[in-house]
């Protein structure tokens, strides 16, 4: 695509769109050029944060209609380079949009512009009895950014991920205009669900400018319980037999000591158990103790059969569980600390078929002579799976880890899963899509990419490639 | 829209495709002329019963090349008309496609082909340890139907909607070829949701073939709780302070005394509770027995301050349980009987609107002077109201009916509502599409309807009006 460079009037025209000229950047700095993995860089040539609907209706419609790239972004804490203006132009950083608009617990919702951060979300709801119950572990994200990877968190298996707790979007699209998808009301048979279409897009069709959030009642008790087993594969075989013996749980995490051992060193702390090799956490809650409690002895009980060793209890209240979701949280950062470069790969597959997975990556490190650390959602069968450069050259690196990332899409592909659970596909897999998921599927992407923006100007180049 | 009449050719070339001539039925009867609710019918030219994806391929592509209107059905029990042939053209009647492909416990999924009941996958379901959530009333309806209409039912507070349970669709679009939306995974971040842009699309823009359900752990114990009010008013308020306690029922539905006194006459029965003129129906599901009955406690002590009566708790297979769901199940039958014509709204507003939803429809019912007996989803905000045709005459009906119908629908629209909860707007409502919409928005669907069905052949005049 051949886009127009931004000309003085270009940068005239924008800027009468914006209120404040601190919150228009025309000399972009590096905090602009990355997301969390740094594995590509690239500086947008104008940074607009806008601070309301019509700010964004104005810039968008402007960069459309005269072809000027425009890059939607929130806290730059993804993985796979969505955020990225890798074609330049306009990069709208929406951290500015992050006000809490309407909190109406009678209806069970909440109403947020885009750039709030999920952290945010979370203390603005500390003192009322309700959550927002998706729980990805990056708290600093915005929720514009989850809606955009539909992203997934701890408790997809009874909560459901983001697309489940959002009742209603504002978005721009690339005509200008401002528009309403889904609303407060719970059901909806009314046409075609472009809210949905619009979850996990990635921002390629338009700009999300508020989002309207679920509430859910806070659960009464919340537990945790640690089970090790002799090895990984023994914890994450008995996920599926929890849950077909009518076990519901919030949660179901799976690591090996090999990741909490690179834990330990980071965090200069020690995991709550010396014991066993593969360690599954289950979370759950209920409104009375009696509830938790049969479950979590139906739950230990089936475990016994995988040789689980004893397990470890805590309320979510106390040290040792604080510490062990601590530890969780800040895997991705303690492998990312142990090696020189990183990426990684979180593809989802049905539930039964993590194991093949596990064994497949571990043929891939001898065969490759690469370290690959992982852990993930054994309740949902999400891994998330490190590639670490470790003592490679640049290029050898490049390499292997195409090459690993080739050889465990064919996998995922082969078992049902999709290429990622809950961190998309961003610039960085786009290459890898249409192999992934054949040509007649991406060709209706496409098509459905240019009926929102003709002119491709929205988050280009992600996703999949336009061709 | 000008489309081509089927000639000896054409028939002969359909013919081709399908292996036995009792599929293949050149002279349809009234037998696919119409919905459950006989509003308008009108007959196809041809019905085609495929039993494969293969001949659904074929007919399909033979439809959109030759301009020839398809109309997928599954089981007619519709109330919007969505399943009419009103250009003509093929009757996909999917019936024949009902087989169970797959039932595969370990990703805790089933397979089944697009024509299958739901009261067929609860029957295969009913001696395994995982139901299918989803709790449409009518268990007649075609699982392709459901998918179809997004339908709501019963257990949408805690369990969610059909959307929620679906893993994967197959689909065949105009092209002829067949479509993986979704996989047995549990999550994806993997580009646009197609799954979920077909998933309420009432078959205006491919043929649904086969689909993987979601299967849940079945529920240890079940119960119902039947609460009495002094006025329907009393027990709807009840309800979002219910959901605030913290109390997560399956199901909470409301009716009144008026509507059961027509069900008690349609059944010949007696409606166990003889006190209140409102009730609301209160469903519990939990591992124990301590839960359901902490969160009854709960729910009975909010309920005490909008002049609840004395409740009637029973287990899920007590014979008055059986009846007062029967009762339920019942209610459009009893009021469809209790009138020559009949016509329904299934608006759907945020669930502390349902009031002022009330209020209007008592207003219009003194105002222009018809019967609208109503009952619904409180838990939701979905409302079933009925508009009974008693004395009037055909034409005083339909202009009644009109006006009604027009007035809710800017109630519900005024509410921040939806058009339908869970019915679907089908052909009975698509003229009120874009009033309520708008133009923009009815315009993106209409150009979505195009990219998936450039000739406007897959279920044509449904939804909306293509203009």
């Amino acid at each position: 695509m051949n886009y127009h460079q931004l000309t003085q009037t270009d940068r005239e025209n924008l800027r009468s769109f914006i209120s404040d000229p601190e919150r228009f950047i025309t000399e972009p700095t590096t905090h602009w050029d990355h997301d969390q993995f740094r594995t590509v860089t690239a500086l947008p040539d104008l940074v607009i944060q806008p601070v309301n609907n019509d700010e964004v209706s104005k810039v968008v419609k402007y960069a459309s209609d005269n072809h000027i790239p425009l890059v939607p972004r929130g806290n730059s804490t993804g993985l796979m380079g969505a955020n990225l203006s890798v074609d330049g132009g306009i990069s709208l950083d929406m951290v500015k949009m992050n006000k809490v608009l309407e909190y109406d617990p009678d209806s069970l919702t909440m109403t947020v512009q885009a750039g709030i951060r999920l952290k945010d979300i979370e203390e603005y709801l500390s003192d009322k009895p309700f959550t927002y119950m998706p729980a990805p572990a990056m708290h600093w994200a915005t929720i514009g950014g989850n809606v955009s990877t539909n992203a997934g968190g701890l408790k997809a298996i009874k909560y459901g991920v983001t697309r489940e707790h959002i009742r209603e979007l504002k978005v721009v699209l690339t005509d200008g205009k401002l528009y309403k998808f889904g609303s407060k009301a719970v059901k909806s048979s009314s046409g075609y669900s472009l809210k949905d279409l619009l979850i996990g897009a990635e921002g390629t069709l338009g700009v999300i400018t508020e989002v309207t959030l679920r509430l859910y009642p806070n659960p009464r008790k919340t537990i945790n319980a640690i089970i090790p087993f002799p090895t990984l594969n023994d914890a994450i075989k008995s996920v599926p037999a929890i849950l077909a013996s009518g076990v519901v749980p919030t949660t179901v995490e799976f690591m090996g000591r090999k990741v909490i051992d690179l834990w330990e060193k980071y965090a200069n702390d020690q995991f709550p158990i010396k014991d066993g090799d593969g360690f599954i956490i289950l979370g759950l809650d209920s409104f009375t103790e009696e509830e938790w409690k049969a479950e979590l002895e139906q739950a230990l009980s089936v475990v016994k059969e995988f040789k689980a060793k004893e397990a470890l209890v805590l309320g979510a209240d106390s040290d040792e569980a604080k510490k062990i979701w601590k530890c969780r949280e800040e895997l991705l950062l303690a492998i990312q600390k142990s090696t020189p470069k990183m990426d990684e790969i979180d593809i989802c597959v049905p539930i039964n078929h993590i194991p093949e997975v596990l064994d497949r990556i571990e043929e891939l490190e001898k065969e490759l002579k690469i370290r690959i650390p992982n852990f993930g959602h054994a309740g949902d069968g999400n891994l998330h799976i490190y590639l670490c450069s470790d003592e490679m050259t640049d290029e050898q690196y490049a390499e292997t880890s195409n090459k690993v990332i080739s050889e465990l899409y064919k996998t995922a592909k082969a078992l049902d899963g999709n290429m990622s659970g809950e961190h998309g596909i961003g610039y960085a897999r786009a290459n890898y899509y249409e192999e992934f998921y054949g040509h007649d599927y991406t060709e209706m992407l496409r098509k459905i990419k240019t009926l929102f923006d003709p002119n491709d100007v929205i988050n280009p180049g992600k996703i999949f490639e336009m061709k």
